[in-house]
């Protein structure tokens, strides 16, 4: 084990290069593709585009350049003048977040509401400079969260006028980055949405509020949870990997035991490719079947548990969990072979790259309880990898200094109010979640057997009762907020 | 009268040009130096420079310059630990806020405050491009409130850490365009400051919020509650001003009875000289002698109106309004002419120009109850003339899409809290202001016979009754505050 903190290191290179973009909240955006040829679903969404301002916060000639910034419209259920329910568009293509935020449609019937998509600048066709978009960091620049709430502000107003709905109550609703949004713009912009719905937004997960350690302590946890066994095959498999790796010809091998369509050419990509599975899959841990982020069996964890579990007692642990992984990678049983060094930058992860590189800094690193090799992060590194990549410096005190999160209860409990943060407790990204109610009017919802967002997901006839449940007291909140803002009137 | 449109006209492009920046809350800075000059008030405010980035909301290589970025800190009466009163600095130099912001001081013993006075970007010292700063739009586009407001956050959150003090309570101050500052980073920043005094804050000034001729009905307000002769006489004024203008050598003419320094040039600065002298002695309309706009009595509005109605029956309106604008410019009386057309572009009005040109829009017209010559607003124009000196357009609604304005009582009735709206309803600002409680702790001090922040300035013994009452109100809700967010802890 003599080269056991070359690999640290190598691996930290790793984790702060695009790993460190794989593992923050974009993760959806390279599946999408996949996901819409495979499941088209038949939901009728009007496509409109609205001319944007590059610039909302200086008034340079440049700053007046307009772009178009899609929209998505469903007008079916709208009584006119009625609610207006918006989803603040996140790291990827609108469609997408369209499609797997069935809640909206689910519940606009009821509301009798009108249901709006924004997709998020530099993402989807929303790109101000289209093409040259991601061409440097003098484009790349106007790609942040402040614009883009700004953008929101801009465009419902523009839309109220429009519509000549202007009284019409709005309610924001965002998953993941996208729920940071909802929280933030309700926070911000109290005067255009009466309130926000903030599905697994760990707007916690900044700066030295909660302990960097707790993302993979929870993606652990989940392991533990269905089977300490599990947990301890997985713990003790990156071990057998490095021993294969010292080998002669070691990537060689790795490439035959791991089924690669090519032989594997750099050395961490097979752990990489391990340790994402066992990620997505806890924040995937969905109570039905789902297709997300891959198609996935309910409540996965447990199923890759149970393989785990299975195997004839000399089995290694390596080979273990790479049936594990097989579930993840191969839920359908249609791959041949894994190509697991190519493909990811071909998925527009490059925009969610550089919010981690400028203002999207989310310290990850490894605890003793982790199943994880050890890794730390350090800001220093991070920079030397924007720098590089990017010409520009992180800033990794901004997000707290804008939006805060220190001591959010003792700020919030007397200031704001109609925010939903919900989270389950399956995800690890709940641990940068309000867990907590804040005050009377700012709640927390927490499920301890929910995942990523599963809120926001299309009812299912199967769906658990706390689901179920969960999904009618955000409706009965929600409906309280409309109700308080028509008495106001 | 037959020109008398034309007059409209030209009078409008008057006030769309340097006009509609010294019709703004900006006029402070012009008397800046003379101020300074005639008493240097013994305030011991140490000076530091803070490096400041460039744009918070851009992540461009060149949004990352540094600027160094003025304050004050007064550290006579600071327990360790304890409360940090902040000014938000507005359009000028730090020193003449700080000079006349005495009720900071005069509190500071009581809470062991720390005392911070930071300049906002681009007045004063803390110009981010130097001696160039002010050259094109492409250096003040970096000229906004959003970006000041960005600024405070940054500096206060590195104050706090450098003083080792990040648990202090932090309570922003603000007067005027200062005050908007202060109430909006309350509201936009309310993890960086648990309260805000905003005093003569016209929050409300913008869009369509309120009526456009608020302002110069209630400076007319001002002159017919003390004499409905005075209102008259200066109302009857300008077409008596008019007919000497319309008179073969009526620039030499006038020129002469104004006691111009040089001949005047231009059709409408002797019409624009009386004007101004109007607003601005109804803005410091304060009960005790001052030296703030300019060195003026107790009272002064009343004090014209005694001169103008002291004139013998056959004298001109004119005249009659001229020895009241004598009071205004010559109250010390060591002035032997005045010079009309000059020296405004001299004292650093740039700044707001730009602010008014780009995001401060504040329509302002006269009704037909106003004593001032009729006038209209029209963005057009205000676009030309922007667009002529800057090369840009401005932005009208963007205040109100950023920082809302429109059904203010019922947005913030649920929302926010900390914010002490104070308003003397002598100051035709005032208008512009939250005149009503909008909830227990988002609170409206109206003082009938308050001028323009008169709150704000130093305790004097011969203060009335009701000034003292009002500052007694202001501290106890400020300790409220306080004792509330120590209780929190």
């Amino acid at each position: 084990m003599a080269s056991f903190p070359v690999l640290l290191v190598l691996l930290f290179y790793t984790l702060t290069g695009k790993a460190i973009a794989e593992l923050t909240p974009n993760f959806f955006h390279q599946s999408l593709t996949h996901y819409l040829k495979n499941s088209k679903p038949n939901i009728s969404y009007e496509t409109q585009f609205f001319p944007q301002l590059l610039d909302h916060f200086t008034f340079n000639p440049q700053s007046y350049k307009i772009f178009y910034q899609k929209y998505l419209i469903n007008k079916n259920y709208w009584d006119h003048g009625g609610p207006i329910f918006v989803y603040t568009g996140n790291e990827g293509n609108i469609d997408w977040f369209a499609a797997n935020t069935g809640f909206m449609l689910d519940i606009a019937p009821k509301f009798r509401a009108l249901l709006v998509f924004i997709e998020h600048r530099f993402y989807g066709e929303s790109l101000p400079f289209g093409k040259d978009s991601y061409k440097s960091a003098e484009t790349l620049g106007y790609l942040n969260s402040q614009q883009a709430l700004a953008d929101f502000a801009v465009l419902i107003r523009s839309l109220k006028q429009n519509l000549s709905s202007e009284a019409s109550p709005v309610v924001v609703f965002g998953g993941s980055y996208g729920g940071m949004l909802a929280a933030w713009f309700r926070l911000k912009y109290p005067h255009v949405a009466i309130g926000a719905v903030a599905s697994s937004a760990p707007i916690l997960q900044f700066d030295e509020i909660i302990p960097w350690t707790s993302f993979y302590d929870a993606v652990s946890q989940d392991y533990k949870d269905a089977s300490l066994n599990c947990y301890e095959v997985i713990k003790g498999s990156w071990a057998e990997l490095q021993l294969l790796y010292a080998q002669r010809d070691g990537l060689a091998t790795i490439s035959g035991i791991f089924r690669t369509c090519k032989n594997l050419q750099t050395r961490y990509s097979a752990r990489d490719w391990l340790w994402k599975a066992f990620v997505y899959t806890a924040m995937a841990n969905y109570p039905t079947e789902s297709n997300f982020v891959k198609q996935l069996p309910a409540y996965p964890v447990a199923k890759m548990c149970e393989i785990i579990d299975g195997f004839p007692p000399k089995a290694t642990k390596l080979n273990r969990v790479l049936a594990a992984a097989n579930l993840y990678y191969n839920y359908t049983g249609n791959e041949k072979c894994f190509d697991l060094e190519n493909g990811t930058d071909t998925h527009g992860l490059h925009g969610w790259d550089w919010q981690v590189c400028t203002e999207m800094v989310m310290p990850l690193s490894t605890s003793n309880e982790s199943m994880f090799p050890a890794i730390t992060f350090e800001i220093e590194e991070l920079g030397k990898f924007c720098m590089n990549k990017y010409g520009v410096m992180p800033r990794p005190h901004w997000i707290t200094t804008e939006f805060g999160g220190y001591r959010i209860e003792q700020v919030l409990k007397k200031f704001g109010s109609n925010i939903i943060f919900s989270n389950g407790m399956q995800d690890p990204w709940s641990r940068g979640g309000v867990l907590k109610n804040i005050s009377s009017n700012i709640v927390a919802i927490v499920t301890e057997k929910g995942a990523h967002h599963v809120d926001f997901r299309f009812a299912k006839k199967d769906d658990p009762d706390w689901l179920v449940e969960q999904r009618g007291q955000e409706v009965e909140i929600i409906q309280r907020w409309i109700n308080d803002y028509y008495a106001d009137f």
